[in-house]
């Protein structure tokens, strides 16, 4: 409510042209694709070898279509970033879940209410581990895991849900130390039909 | 993340059409300004005397300037709605506070992390305050009225501040009791710059 | 453990000869059946419409026997309302529990733990959904519905238990916001055997 | 809500006559002031050796004005007892509540909001230390102990706050395993002016 | 991470010497097979009657075979107390636990996550039992029970896992109450294979 | 208290030789120090991308005596592992803990109650932010920063602390995801002189 300009992060933040070699080579193939740097990578650039664990983490289990779908994982990150509060994670992988879901209400209604959310039986097993690994991971016995299984879950799958969801967890604690701020561009991103 | 058409609510709902007729003009003035029928209508509609008690309730407490303004009712309603994971009131009212704030950006971060959001000193004031109200008013003391009157609240502004949060921990309930489903209408208001 | 008079509430309150004609001839009934006039009404007074409002929710809720009985839709407000640490409504509505359920007992066990008090298998459903409605609706599933179905709730009957919970999850909070003191009948009434 | 009787507890109970001698004419001193003897002996005597170190255990922390006053004494069990659902306790110790504060409204204000009710501020303070031990005592500091310091309370009255919290997060627990019920005297004990 | 003496207990504490001479004998007892004064007897010997009805109690709950093991009693004390984050009841009943489970990992196992620490079936279902009524006794009804039953466990076993459970919900907060500190000699014992 | 061999984690694990080069050789290096390899390698080289992530992270953010000592990295992640309930966490870094500390109790109090624990007033701040952060991360303000800020952490160590509480959220989901067991050694290492 004010039109003042707000920092990228409270620990400040790298511009592109300011990295490192291999992590400005990396972040700009992101660039071309989305149009803009995502703020995340700016901010984690004052820690270039986090930055790259980050990287590396992340296309490990974000980029792949082996067992759960690209839409899949983001559901359960907007879950998952929803139940933890996360700003930064909602509002960018909100987007990209609307994209890859095509759907422009799922992200909202996922993010607002994991719990409650309408999902078919395969996503609100998804959801339903997640947010167990999310909130409460020690109380995680095989009983919750056989629910997965019966919904129809691999084992490398549930290791995807909770491996996803651990990420994240790291994820949306880093954006809240650094009260990271999402780019403007992640809040239209998908909320459009595509002309 | 399905094409199906999904219902209003999980008890059913009354078409403009089939209402007592003071409902009906009423909310056919509703209608004129937004272009479609909010589905909390349709939804209580199954029980008149309730949402005509409704109404009159929402009218005496959100449809004035005097005191608290507009976008800073609205504020109250999304923060307190964020909370308490109501997906029709994060989404319906996050579009009118967006277009009442005249910012895009606003509704979703507010409605995401409502603790930890960026807001003027007033602001803040009035975001904590209700959400003490949402969820935990049994402790409240005065003290923590002390706190909003500090930051500059009047006794009717902080009157209005916790009556609106009352009035919602009523209808995020109505909302989560008949799965009320946000009109799509709602997603993309107040989202795009008006030409 | 003090003897100085305490104040209705912390925002003061109406007279009944000092409120509007409607509203007092309409606050002057109840009066006449209970001998005072109950503090929530002086104190709410201080916005009449908001009170007009108040008023005719309460009566479309919690007048009727139709579905629900007069008793267990005051087991519902004495239970949520023991969840929610609310004063104000335990005292007033556990009295008058007490007289519509003929139960001297009832309303202190209940207030004091809904969660665990002996109840018939209908009145368990009853509270076990007013419960999850007032401390955790964003979870509320068909699944939650169909245990009230079973326990032989009709539609109607659920709605009334939601509708009864949510509107007092709006005066629980009212009652913390304005702390609001019962008036000093309620804490005997409906304790001592008729003569 | 049913006339049917209810049993003690769930494990059943030991009338009087069938106790061991000592414990017999222990509580038969207890009876003769309250005119009936209190279903947690009942209850209790299942087990003699530790009904035995249950009443010494009570003896030692409620029989004495040494410091806090009785009132002051019952104030932390009815305090502690609400934040712990704890029916019997509440119903008990409310009613000798009233009986030493001679205050008819005390112990229902205390039991439903123990956070918010109007007190002392040494009465504040006593119950402020008694909830944190009750319901969060791994985060107790010495900054705690300090703010009761503050309000006037002796070392000696610290520990006695502590321990009677101490003492009645067992008993409400026993309560809560044996389903303990009121005797029906409690209901109204202290609540009719004495003639 | 400092080399500065610590004292027992923010209350201070009595010597063996200074005790009156039924606790004195009594405590030496104890001491001939430990090898030291395990420090909460000499927290709570500043108040020699309390002392005397807590080792009743403890001697009447924990010194016994019949029905639960000397470990199952144990493992009730170490679940509970790790649950209520009690350092010095984990560390030094801790300690007895790996000596009668005759298992140098199972104290630290069982503290650290007691919700999702590998058990046989009837050792999961006396920790299931006494976390629920350790955190939330109020919703213990007989379903509960009857998973215990179920498990094979008798009526005193219950009695035993819950009223355990109760006295060191007691124990737990005295010792947060009094800041108690673990004799040194409890963070090794049972931890090295008997030669 | 069982015999049996328990799994080192429920998806079973890769022995160091079937480990690829890299790995195998990083972790080669590891063991050479430690003298075991330790469990969280071989549950997690089921994936060695992801793997290969966690080390480099790990690496970047507790090889590191700039800012925060090592013992007060590892101070972080007992502090958080043990409110986060993770058994092997808190068994393999409260061992590092102990060595690097050269404190045989340090780590069993910190991780059983890290909210009480008595520490130095910079040790406090570190311990206050992290589990800040490990629990409750959308509340974090530029308040809580300015507390550490006040204790003397300069911004490198307040990121630090975060990210290192960050790290181990991930890390003590993946362990409570694949039920990862601690190896025996890690249970006495660190509590006995060294000779």
């Amino acid at each position: 409510m004010s039109a003042s300009p707000h920092p990228v992060s409270r620990f400040g933040h790298v511009e592109l042209e300011d990295m490192p070699d291999d992590l400005r080579k990396r972040i700009e193939k992101i660039t071309e694709k989305s149009g803009f740097v995502p703020n995340v990578f700016r901010a984690l650039a004052r820690r270039p070898a986090e930055l790259r664990a980050f990287l590396d983490y992340h296309d490990a289990l974000m980029d792949s279509d082996v067992g759960l779908s690209r839409a899949e994982r983001e559901l359960v990150v907007v879950a998952t970033s929803g139940a933890n509060n996360c700003t930064y994670c909602v509002v960018a992988h909100g987007a990209i879940l609307r994209v890859r879901a095509k759907d422009a209400e799922i992200a909202d209604r996922v993010a607002t209410n994991p719990w409650g959310v309408e999902l078919s039986p395969r996503e609100r097993a998804i959801v339903d581990l997640a947010l167990l690994v999310a909130t409460d991971s020690a109380s995680l016995t095989d009983a919750e895991l056989d629910d997965a299984r019966i919904a129809g879950l691999s084992e490398d799958e549930i290791w995807d849900v909770g491996a996803i969801t651990a990420l994240f967890a790291m994820s949306n604690r880093l954006a809240h130390l650094t009260a990271l701020r999402p780019n403007p561009e992640f809040f239209l991103m998908g909320r459009l039909p595509r002309i």
